[in-house]
């Protein structure tokens, strides 16, 4: 291996990111080998929601941060520890970062992996508080506890053709579907998604998968709802003046799903006519309000401890203004958090493989250059109904 | 059957209750008829803390009302669609109303049933909004749905020796378990108990029967806390000036539970020194920071959709204000609602029957006659450790 | 309500059925009273493989009684006790017989109710050891408990319209089902299905409702295979001198599959060329050396405890010689017994409703009259792929 | 580290063990790497009614193995990969050999790991067929992937004071819970045991730990009954004359369970007054009796795919007669396999450490020295109620 440069993309500051030349990876978290790890060169990396709350300053990441936990990428060198991944293989990256041997990760529970992050449970790349792991909004980066981590897809071949929906495996498929496991979406079930960003159309693709008999995507940006409908979603306008009850029977008949899931999070705003103004615990209360009695609200949408950008000193502290007692009665469970994307991403992407599912034409990918990769967010924040998969080495010719 | 007369305990208003002549049961509601119903002779019938949210005037329940929503008789009248319960049986009416019948009775959702109750999901005896079924807290109830619904003890004699722990399977046996099962509580777990009122110890000796390596129960009542130190829990002082993370850590040498559960609701007081003032959300604010990344919170204490007695106005809206963020970031579930108590009443009646759980013991159920109820229900609310059972024919020879 | 003829198929002996007037139905089992009963007139009642065991004398049935279980009708009569069904809807009936209020039907275990049939748990209509609920291969039948048991759909033209495809949700829609889930089926697994009978198909159909990666259905009769190829199934004929290992690899690449379903049961024949012979235990035995380590078995195919046709003693008694310790060693588990229809039929009536699934065209769905019913059976018998529907009143205009 | 002298319980043909000198354990398995593992310096090691399979020669074990599996010890030595585990920590070793990374151990199912073992998934220490890794009834040992397998006692002192508990967390704790776990027992469930050995003994302890009402432990030899008895269980002498369901119902008054366990395996003998005989599947057709309607069957009881001591045919081909009908009539399900011990060591350790229960005392628990170990084999061939842990440093001061 010989590549010794490298370029990723850089958080500036709020509303800023850039290009710029980093270090080449190495295997090794400052003063912390990781023989257990690989470097990849990336194939692909994809913009996320999630990095859009740290580039509008809703978050405390620091300027300086290489951003990017979507990766996919081709495996050109393997720490001596390394065992059954090997070079040249592709994989898939889970955007957690998970040791593979502490307590929750032996359960499984590798979003909240006890040894990867100083500062609580669970690492991921490129993140705030997530452990300092180094971004993949890059042309390479390094992926620690490769064998435990990795899913190596079977063909390179068979991988390169499905490269745009396999790219979903490292995050938002699984997160999406996360989001309706938890909701309890059976086949057969009727499912409100709130949200049609790309976890959204993940979630509502992911319902599909899981032989749903209706699923309804909630948002406010017609052209989101749009590619929604265009996979067979049923789609409800948010800025409609009418109750949550009301749109949804006006889709089923019935005011009420068998299943909810909050893929918006908190920087949510109002429904109906004034829904300029935000309003951090509307989807969760609209979720109480139209889910069945019994019901499971997944929660795959961010909630954060601390918003510096928040409007009330309450919401900035984290603190949420809940129906509660609406969800007590109706015998409601609300269900939080990161995905453990290993839990997953195996049999989703048997799903692509086996052409079961189009998470990429779901999610609208358009893959861009890492130099483009600017742009991109910012027409992302601007609520394009796109999921933006940067090429860094401009292998997809597109 | 000759009995035509009968008395009961009625609410007068807000902090009232008195015993009067009330009707002799029929097998009906009003118009409804009940021919799948039973008349019970009461044996014994429970006071609930659910019962002085009501009388505390915290809900809107209407004046006049009979009380008592959990009840164990002998059936005296068997309607005539009933098949399979007998007059003579001994029997746990589930505090839940329920038609066996309906989509969620069917798939044991009992706590939520649609055909019992006009204004929402479920129904209870002698509580408001839950379906205008006359209250047990009498010397004679009618139960529908008697096939269904009842647990039927499989021996007279030995019912009646057992009787004063039997009675705890009409709803805090179950209600306790519930909490404790939906918060993931396993064989080895560590547990955290909020709340030693009769719910509280029912969830203590139910985590127990799971296996639990450690419960620990919070209160700020000496006697209550000295009640489940009496049965092997260890126990925080909630009045001290400590951190909750503290407080756990002083028992476990961790800072953490396994598993949290919330037996108080929303009449709940500050921790610390200023334990006097009412903070709704405190509970599950305390339940989020202890319990592990990954955790669940079992919530059987009441949360209500209006509170005319709260201090604040989000509080009377039912809106909490809660750290809903830290919870997000810990990954962590939240399992609300009314126990469905035919999913566990028949295994925790072969636990008493067998021995394996002293429940009337460790919730210091104190029999009094049903003369005595209001002064019951006047001590109840005073805080003393005990549960007190109405024994309305004067049976118990106590 | 003024009809009072009715007519019905009979067992006349093996190999016989015939036509004949029967009793119309009263709502009474013998001296049982069923007032929580309901009269249908008959839409479309469907002829079962399991009918065939009968029929082939490799039961104990005896002459004389009315064959059939999988109903579907119009209520033309309520009983006095039944409040939540109505004169006019059309429903579907559970095969099971369940009363709604025992141990295990209040547990959802309605295939093994204990109220329904003095010789053993669970009950059928027109089925040996079942309990002698008359059959419904007929004009008219009565179904007990209807409140608990019926599935009333929405929307009488629409279920109309659906017809052909609804009335699979009386047993194999379900059935079929059930094997998937107790197999274990997830999103992007692959499954091997024994047997392309209407089972078999059913399962098929049902795996790719939870969207399964790749379904292989395996048979021995070639216009079976093609009916599953029909609706996107992989297909192995098992008259091929081939390891099942072998046939699996030929398709999948590698010789193993995550899930394995055995809709054939105890009158299988034996794989490869001498596939004339009988022999019980093969399609077990094949399962298990194909399935993953750790895998699951769902066996919706009907072992019997004694089967009078048997070839040898052993098998006669129920015995099966299992490769039992193959089994042991990849930590398999196996699934058996009739299905509880009631846990799944509404949800696949969604499906079915919202056009998820084409559960008539994958059995290859064949509406005859009651007169053309004996054909059927004989047609069936000789392994047609066609899924006979009798139209008893000659309303679907075929 | 200085020590390089080793020695430890050899296999030496059929009915034949000796101890001898053994190579000092390296951080390989032959050609195979093993920078992932530490050295042990063995504190328990425990004879196990598998390794006496091997050596009555009913498994095709080599002459020269080193024999045991179930091992406690002091880590002396950790590869230049472990990063978790510590020289000077105390740990518990499952007895599965698991990489922790490929697809099996990736989803807790490290029975069958896929990395371990080169003829079939799943490996073992000391064990014919499971890998060749060397056997632990030795002074020291390797084990390999300890970052992922070990289970790192939280104090050493504490460690030491239990150790005669803590030791059977390597195998038949774990072994005996997932029995009765994949029974499905749970608090309240009448539970059938078969077989009051070792595991049998660990199973009873565990469903008392898991709340079962009535634990009912089956076995022909008196010893072993009594030591059930000695801790709470109810027992039945399986060589009298009676039917299963009658010895049940003498116990408990209804002639089923609601869960039974299989801790006997191929090696049965009938029951009754020819109770000499072997019948491998008595004991599978025995649960299939006495279970109820709908019951599960947890068999961590092993069954074998070849039998070199069979006495029949069949049984050498590692098939079984098995009443499958009667199984399926009353819808059982069988749970097989080796036991996945880290899904369970750490709860069970939680439970020893806050004393919920007295392992070691349930299985009689003795300690002896390497030397007795050929004696040891020897009586626990013959039948005592003995489990005897091997003391190889002689630190346990008996």
């Amino acid at each position: 291996m010989t590549a010794t440069s490298n370029r990723g993309l850089i958080f500036r500051g709020t509303g800023q990111v850039a290009v710029e030349s980093i270090n080449f990876p190495t295997l090794a978290l400052g003063n912390r080998q990781c023989q257990h790890g690989v470097i990849l060169k990336i194939i692909t990396t994809n913009i996320c929601g999630s990095d859009q709350h740290m580039v509008r300053g809703r978050t405390t990441a620091p300027e300086g941060m290489v951003l990017g936990h979507e990766i996919t990428g081709e495996v050109i060198e393997c720490g001596r520890d390394v065992e059954f991944v090997h070079v040249g293989d592709i994989v898939s990256v889970p955007f957690n970062v998970a040791c593979g041997r502490c307590r929750n990760c032996r359960r499984g529970d590798t979003h909240i992996c006890l040894n990867v992050n100083g500062d609580r449970p669970g690492g991921a790349y490129g993140y705030v508080d997530m452990g300092g792991w180094v971004g993949g909004q890059a042309e390479y980066v390094m992926v620690p506890y490769a064998d435990f981590q990795l899913l190596v897809f079977p063909d390179k071949d068979q991988a390169m053709e499905k490269i745009l929906d396999l790219t979903m495996l490292s995050d938002i498929f699984p997160t999406g579907f996360h989001g309706c496991v938890t909701a309890g979406v059976q086949q057969g079930s009727t499912v409100y998604i709130a949200g049609a960003g790309p976890v959204g159309l993940a979630a509502a693709a992911s319902a599909q998968l899981l032989g749903a008999a209706c699923v309804i995507v909630g948002d406010m940006v017609p052209d989101r709802l749009k590619q929604a409908k265009g996979f067979g979603c049923e789609t409800i306008d948010l800025r409609q003046d009418a109750t949550m009850p009301e749109l949804i029977e006006s889709v089923l008949g019935v005011p009420e799903v068998d299943a909810a899931v909050d893929a918006v999070g908190f920087e949510a705003n109002c429904h109906g006519h004034n829904h300029e103004q935000e309003a951090p615990a509307t989807v969760l209360n609209a979720a109480m309000e139209i889910v069945q009695p019994g019901g499971r609200i997944g929660i795959p949408g961010l909630y954060v401890t601390e918003d510096p950008g928040a409007s009330t000193e309450e919401a900035r502290d984290g603190n949420l203004s809940m129906k509660f007692g609406l969800g007590w009665a109706k015998a409601i469970s609300f269900h939080t958090g990161q995905t453990p994307v290993m839990r997953y991403h195996r049999q989703l992407m048997q799903a692509i493989l086996y052409d079961k599912v189009q998470i990429g034409k779901a999610v609208n990918v358009t893959p861009i250059s890492l130099d483009e990769a600017p742009k991109g967010y910012e027409e992302f924040d601007g609520g394009v109904a796109k999921k933006f998969v940067i090429d860094p080495h401009g292998v997809l010719g597109k």
